[in-house]
């Protein structure tokens, strides 16, 4: 039979695969980020991305509906700018990521800005949940070269901003290693439903319905072969209420198969790190970056 | 149980919820103000555009058939050059809106120009209409950081530009305070249907079945959860035959459920100031606007 | 009951509506009139556009199995250089209309030069069809402010390039009148299966089943309401086999219905004239060019 | 009857189709021609760009299980860096075709230039599979006037870049002729999966269902007309778990009609010279190029 899946890790308890449902709590950093002197004037935008406060915490309530815990991918300055929105995720014991301070791209960056802003995020998450974040996701998924060689030197457990595989597994660099936990554009909700003229982006905006047939027919697969799968969401897209209602639908039929794990992405981490440890499991690994420096021009045409 | 909706007000005579149909006149205006010299040239889109004159009538005639009365948005210009549009709209008893001079985008001029203009629709809009408007919808949603202000400055009831919320609540200015009736990308026309090379806009053109199959899902959730549900629509878009059709069975489906509410948006409006007068409703509250000026450079990366 | 078509003709032999089925064969003007001196290494898209000769007998083959007669809009420049295609066209007895010389956008060109590429085109047709034509339609519908004045003055019996109504109407113009026979994006192609990156031009490829649910929607209002149904249609587009395929067996579901009618754009042109002069039915009147110059700068915001 | 497909030719064994699944194995040559010096930190399209380390192997394994040999298209440079890839693919008798050096786009290359990295790759594929290459396909299908030439002159028996034809055909040169394998944009999975920002490429990401509607479709039309069915897919976007899963599903369906033959392209092209030389059918034939200079300037507008 072909393995839909390579290499499947033993998951918790024998369940048949993981799903965890992540949102990314951008709030209003991107509109000052991509517009900065145009954004106080951005207002419906703005209002948009700022309905976060409305839609967090009802995320919250169906996670307690659901009874699972979750994670939380959030850049540290909408953390300094809504803290009634992290008091509510952390007391609920759900974990929160880095996710850059103001949702820079670290691709976009000369390296000491890079790491500037990545530590400054370190900071706020330490100062307003008691703890270093052991988890991070780059913003836009952005990584660039130096990347991975921060997540090592600041001691992350995991990374989940990559594309490798459909499975977590081991990323080494020269300063450690991390898990990576990928993600993928069908998991994503940006292309079944941003319409935001504001950011160039203007995808026909589809029922929850045909949303959640791309997210159920990565599920599917994800059970039969023992994946993972794994939401990569925002509040202000996939929270509306005709969106969450559908999104909650689809868990409870995940979970009405009796065999599926909940987890956070730290809880899938620290799993991986203890079956890798433990012998019971042999995880892919890649190195990084993959490219110090561009490519020898000789293999290319000269421009374009 | 989950609220999908937070913080419902309660709807008049009990309704579930409240759905509000609003189609923004915007004719020709648009090609005017995008392409100014080109325009004269542009007369197939501006055949199209000037579909409204064939398509008003037959919303009007649909109201009628459904003895409802809803909102219009109309840039006043469009008012001036399409009197007979407007006679019919009033004679019907519906509500014409503030919808900007010439669908000038408010948050691309400079402060002067905003008032201006703005100022300019509410007097055509007096003259034609013999009433100041009560409510304000920006063409395109663009809302400047001034134009809250100007609301409480000419004492409109309310506002539908935003997208803040999924039930009205309270906008705080320094001037004084207003309703606003929060609006939504799923339940606007562009994304479903318009494919206009002129305007640099080309959605893949959906069946009026894909398209209500949006909309209805956004009803459901309302309609359970005691929510607004409000259409933001262009007669050259969504009164074509075929699709006008599917929206009159779909509001039919709506009104056979028994207890769904159809008011203009100026009732809503009234309705929310009257539950918050009395006690029965306390709305959330918002501050506009949000940034007076961007916001600190230290936050941001030095570029891009 | 609300009447979905605003005064629809009577159409011949009680008839309850017409459908026409219109291909515009521009085979590979465009990527000459676009790419200029980079057409010739653009081999693939033009093998793609040049499928039109595969296409063409094909949808010939089809009206004969139908037996039916329908328009071509042909840019001249492709009569000359496939004139083996015209001259089965003809011989078929289906109708041959001006769709420019190669396609040229006439709202880009300087007016000499518009007039000069019209009476070109005009020339070539009635040197290979014996007849000069009666009907056009602009290449990308782009129409300019002296084109109905050109249509005029060169005796044209219709136009097809607006989308100004529901049901064919007359336009007048300084120099006399001509009759319009609307069309609109959804009955067109281009939006449902064209992805071409030479063009810019990016729509997710949708399947033949989608594409006709839009088309067969259109033609269920037009049927109960004494409509016009008119496909927009390209044979490098829509005659590849799976598309084709599904349009016959729409066609004959039409046909099936036993009182609609198959006529070619001259034979509506010709019958609207008809029952205008007989006093059966009073069309509609527009007046062309809507705008003979750039409106009163006052109206406009001071740039943008 | 009308004939969906024209001129199709007859298969072996009676076979009423042919159905051949290809799939282009660019893996990370598209960022480092596309994007040269940011490359190396597009970390997050890189590393799903080389999912193709995870694809490759569960293509060969379902192509195992399906007991079928197809036909993989490679950048010769994508060979070099990924030689493992190209060993299993080898070793399980499939095909290798040339797909560029580096995928180059040949339509912007100066003729020197575009013959170096043709002949580069020939020597690569050469080299490591130890017979030069049969087949090719232009990256991108970006074949420039001077492409078929170079076919003809290094002795290729096919090629399937072009969008001729639903059925193979002739190609004649100057220097001699060669099969053309055509496909077609409906046959290709970017336009219904591909959501890549760093390539400004943004689709609205379709599930499996709705792009196999698209490609069987596609299938019916060639069972039933006697043509040609050929996917042209990418490991990093069509062997995702769920996809390939709905792939494997359509293939079996196709599979199970029982007269349907599943062969590499180099077999269909075999087959193709096979019927011309023995005379039991005549191919089509067109010349390449279609134009060796841009046309006469006289017959296009003075710009644009």
């Amino acid at each position: 039979m072909t393995e839909w899946i390579t290499n499947p890790p033993p998951w918790p308890g024998g369940a048949r695969c993981a799903v965890a449902v992540t949102f990314d709590i951008d709030t209003d950093s991107l509109i000052h980020l991509e517009h900065r002197d145009r954004a106080p004037d951005l207002v419906a935008t703005t209002s948009w991305l700022r309905y976060d406060e409305v839609a967090v915490p009802r995320i919250l309530d169906l996670y307690r509906r659901l009874e699972i815990r979750q994670s939380f991918f959030y850049p540290a300055w909408c953390m300094e700018n809504y803290p009634e929105l992290v008091e509510a995720i952390l007391k609920d014991g759900h974990e929160i990521g880095h996710h850059g301070y103001i949702h820079e791209n670290y691709n976009q960056l000369p390296a000491d800005e890079q790491e500037a802003f990545f530590v400054r995020a370190i900071e706020t998450i330490e100062r307003m949940t008691g703890a270093k974040p052991r988890g991070f996701r780059a913003p836009v998924y952005n990584f660039s070269r130096a990347t991975a060689g921060l997540l090592a030197k600041y001691g992350f457990l995991y990374d989940s901003s990559l594309m490798t595989d459909d499975v977590p597994h081991m990323v080494d660099t020269d300063g450690g290693s991390f898990v990576e936990i990928p993600g993928h554009w069908p998991m994503d909700d940006w292309p079944q439903y941003v319409h935001a003229p504001d950011f160039g982006y203007q995808m026909t905006v589809r029922s929850p319905e045909d949303a959640c047939a791309v997210y159920r027919s990565e599920f599917e697969v994800a059970y039969e072969a023992g994946g993972l799968w794994m939401g990569v969401w925002h509040p202000w897209v996939s929270a509306r209420p005709a969106r969450l209602k559908a999104i909650e639908a689809m868990l409870l039929d995940f979970r009405a198969r009796g065999d599926v794990w909940f987890p956070t992405l730290e809880e899938i981490a620290t799993h991986m790190r203890k079956i890798e440890a433990d012998g019971s499991y042999i995880p892919r690994r890649i190195r990084l970056p993959y490219y110090r420096q561009p490519i020898d021009p000789s293999f290319l045409p000269r421009k374009p």
